[in-house]
């Protein structure tokens, strides 16, 4: 029985709680240059998130910060009990994507007031029983997790620079989650197997129960210690802008994670193609300019056609 | 209900007929080189098919053809009435695989007796109700299928040189068979357009009811007009030599839905599944070295493991 289903709601207490950056970026893409656009991975993964279930966002911005994106994030029904403004720039970056958006680079990364962003977490925050720890440094991820009182079900993803520069701390924090995510690439690297199903094994073995590995276009893997899911991307002609869909994917998954409330792997498998539709919606536009329009009909629509995809028995 | 089952089976009438190149290989990869092994399209396809239905073989070799490569056919249960042996060399082709086995280059090709080749099809097999056309000359395909009497189910592949040369021929048997396939690459090759969605259109519009574009380790994807169905690929920790993946995937694809004879549309995502797993023990090792002391238990037992991993509802 699959009781998930897409639906907006509000609330005061969020039951998932989503710490990340927020941004302001400017992207070039082969078709298109856009400035000063709303990003961040707590940006997209509150948005996704917010189809599913309550969800409250753990972030900073600087006295720049466009009032038009507040409402944006309100009209989307996120919680801003955790979002800190503080004197100064809001973190911006700016980034190109080559040829066929396979492949991006930075062009400039101003962290401003993201620098010394230290969360103290709402009270209303800390009884979420779902937190996605989106990819900031590894010792922020560890501050917003001691501050949780009994998170049911905690996601960290992370990213080459802290598996560089942090591993002690990354590793303190896979220690301590549920569910680890991260990119094919990153996965490599971090555990120094080139086969996706040997480093797996190795990232299993620091603690997560799962290890959920996104491979963009070419869909993801959810890993456990005796068990495999193989779901592929859902299928789009036209992708305007792939910045954010990874964090709109692991959102999207643990809103619907979170209003479901059950976390067996069956759940977790229902909840990816969740996650995966909305990263799939997200991408045709730039920023959140699909998310903020989307509809939960779409969603259920969307997810019921991707289902009808992947059947085989 | 699926009454698809792996089964080693013999005939005097093949159930499936499958046409394409059988050569005497020579493989580099970044860990090992072979000499001489057994390859070739109708090789990987026949081997591969042989696990589900009566399959015969239709090709050439040259006088100098290991007679231990004839038994190996037999042993695998393969009907050999259309195999032709010829005054001359077998055809031969060497390729090395660099750094990850993701690109090949091709060394050397001799045709040798493969060159003239046209077969005259045996009475049995003319009455076959499946027919594979393996990668060969559209000419050679159309000549084959010409010979059959009233073929339930046709399917095609193809390969650059023969987009890039033979066009028209192309189109002609394109027109005539129910499924084609190719690879990613291929299929944007033919059709001009690099979104996957779009290629898939305009290939469908040729005439076949259904396009299976084969992805290599990222799996395949099935189109017809009205759906798409998304495969992965087995997760493998270790492949050894990638040569005739496509061929077996197709090959036991055709095996199975010829041991089956329901052609309809949830019967062809079964049988991908199938030609999927026996592709997937096919790289284990070079050559039919894997195939050939493959049992029908490890084929069931593989194909059930699979469908658990791509299980979401």
């Amino acid at each position: 029985m699959d009781n998930t289903q897409a639906v907006k709601q509000h609330s005061d207490s969020p039951r998932l709680v989503v710490v990340g950056s927020i941004g302001i970026d400017t992207i070039e893409t082969p078709k298109a240059r856009r400035q000063n656009i709303l990003g961040g991975s707590a940006s997209y993964g509150c948005a996704a998130a917010s189809f599913f279930t309550a969800v409250g966002l753990v972030g900073v911005v600087g006295t720049d910060f466009p009032p038009a994106y507040v409402d944006l994030y309100k009209r989307l029904g996120i919680n801003l009990e955790g979002l800190q403004t503080v004197e100064g720039k809001t973190f911006q970056w700016e980034g190109v994507y080559e040829t066929n958006l396979d492949n991006r680079r930075t062009l400039r990364t101003d962290l401003n007031v993201f620098a010394s962003f230290r969360p103290d977490l709402p009270a209303s925050y800390r009884k979420a029983p779902f937190l996605f720890l989106a990819n900031i440094s590894p010792d922020l991820q560890l501050h917003v997790l001691d501050q949780m009182e009994k998170p049911q079900f905690v996601v960290a993803d992370t990213m080459d620079l802290w598996i560089n520069n942090t591993r002690e701390d990354l590793q303190k924090v896979i220690g301590r989650v549920d569910l680890l995510t991260m990119n094919e690439s990153e996965a490599r690297h971090l555990s120094g197997k080139k086969a996706l199903l040997r480093a797996a094994r190795m990232l299993l073995g620091m603690g997560p129960k799962y290890v959920l590995i996104k491979k963009g276009e070419h869909g993801s893997v959810l890993f456990s210690k005796d068990s495999i899911f193989l779901m592929p991307a859902y299928p789009l002609e036209d992708v305007r802008d792939p910045t954010g869909a990874g964090d709109s994917f692991a959102g999207g998954f643990m809103g619907a994670l979170a209003a479901n409330g059950d976390t067996s792997e069956s759940a977790i498998r229902k909840a990816m193609v969740y996650g995966s539709v909305v990263a799939s919606f997200g991408v045709e536009e730039f920023s959140l300019e699909r998310l903020q329009v989307l509809t939960v009909d779409q969603v259920e629509e969307r997810a019921s056609l991707f289902r009808s995809m992947m059947r085989c028995e």
